[in-house]
């Protein structure tokens, strides 16, 4: 079996930026990714990458994948399933398929933790968001829930009081668990509205977008959006298996070089700890270090 | 004088991103710049921006102006020159008008030093370039020379050998004084020659492009393209000014928020040791990082 210089696993920004810098690199390089796009293809509106205002996810990500195209690297959609280090490299099982390789990166991201309720999938996108950095500024002038106590949720919750005309924080515990400069911060707004001891029971819309929410308090009210952000779950299950240090959340540890614990084996974009700003840009300018990395790696070996 | 939240010198890849992410903090931001779209402005054909293949430099830049110009950030057209702690912030001079802020982000750049030989600045972009992992992958099937003995001149190198049909390595000293294994590498390579002990003279074109090389041992050769790689400026002379502590080379040493060693004073982009990699995708991530530092920051002191 040959082996490929580097195997690209995710087809999100960070994937997709390795595997156009380690073409231009030369590298012997293929992808692999469940879908390509990955979680951006469903961002109903991007205006935060930018020279691209207000773009859509998919269109983005499919700008992203014909650039690479461009550079023959194959693209190859299948689900890993297995990584095992090998002489000289790595084994890797996707869809029932072997590749070997020298060099691996993991780039296949972070799943946000979902609330389970009815209503979320139905209106993920139309009302329904996971990211407030990302979606928060659609909301100008308009009524929003944040759901979640920890610091992102009260982080969350700042940032869109800045944006909406009010924003109801719904959490399960009597108080706010975030940091308390956070809790203090939460406070003190006066177009926020705290429910303590209070889950989402269902996200309610018309259709076409969220309307409502109601809690299992038996509380309704009118919404125009709901931030859920009860945490993040990095996809590591694999790079674990070979050993890569994470930190307490479960995100890969790199240095600047996007080297992980483990020799041979990269990681980059929201998988990793190497930033808490977690978006297209940051996961392309990573996943573009990793390349170079590999590069300079195999072309020392050689 | 009314003191803004952030002030950005520099209006690169790193200035706009950090512009933009900014605006969308809802901070109180604007940006100073001789040149808004910087040196970026002047790249031929820029085909390492994922989504825009074979874009110019200068259509780049425009794209990204005109988004953070959808923020309504003040983009001033200014040289700053002098930068001073001062209660609460800092005051900078920009062409003689003063301004106050919390926090400065330097993302100003570099300077490539330059030969300062006839036909430089003439072909620059034309046959003259200064990275050769931005503008290498344009001369396939060309014969290059590279200019300097350094690690990046051997780096540069290896890298343009795959593309090129010949490369000339042209250096001062009698040997390359690269790292041993990029020295390694380079002597094995059947397509380079090793010109030892020779300056530039001029570099010969048409007109519109360059055609040949000029060393003063006396010897000319054919040549499509001329890659200058003997080291980089940071423009560092303001933020050492506020004592922010660099690396030997005269990058500013940043963690992985952006901060420098001085509080309030954030960098990002080329004029930092944050990667290897300078390149427009690294230098807006790191201006988008640098904005989420300085509302993290600013909102925990509110």
């Amino acid at each position: 079996m040959d082996s490929h210089d580097l195997i690209v696993i995710g087809g999100g920004a960070a994937g997709l930026g390795a595997a156009l810098y380690a073409a231009r690199f030369r590298l012997n390089v293929i992808a692999l990714a469940k879908e390509f796009g990955g979680t951006g293809n469903i961002a109903h509106r991007v205006d935060n990458w930018i020279g691209e205002p207000g773009i859509s996810g998919f269109d983005l990500m499919q700008k992203f994948i014909e650039h690479v195209k461009q550079y023959d690297v194959p693209m190859i959609q299948a689900e890993v399933t297995a990584v095992s280090k090998v002489d000289g490299g790595f084994e890797i099982v996707a869809s029932e398929k072997s590749y070997r390789t020298k060099m691996i990166l993991f780039s296949n991201g972070m799943m946000h933790r979902k609330l389970g309720v009815p209503g979320e999938e139905e209106y993920a996108g139309r009302g329904v968001h996971y990211c407030y950095t990302c979606d928060g500024p659609l909301y100008r002038g308009k009524r929003l829930a944040v759901i979640g106590g920890s610091d992102a949720a009260a982080l969350g919750t700042v940032f869109l009081s800045e944006y909406a005309t009010q924003v109801h924080a719904v959490f399960r515990r009597e108080r706010l668990t975030a940091e308390p400069v956070s809790v203090e911060q939460v406070a003190k707004l006066k177009n926020v509205e705290l429910l303590a001891m209070s889950n989402v029971a269902e996200i309610i819309g018309d259709g076409s977008k969220v309307t409502q929410l109601k809690l299992d308090t038996g509380r309704v009210f009118d919404i125009d959006g709901i931030f859920i952000e009860i945490g993040h779950l990095p996809l590591n299950k694999l790079a674990l298996g070979l050993g890569v240090e994470t930190d307490k959340k479960g995100f890969i540890k790199v240095n600047n070089k996007q080297e992980t614990s483990v020799p041979g084996v990269l990681a980059a974009g929201d998988i990793t700890n190497a930033t808490e700003l977690k978006q297209f840009i940051t996961s392309a300018a990573e996943g573009s270090i990793a390349a170079q990395t590999a590069y300079h790696t195999l072309s020392r070996e050689r």
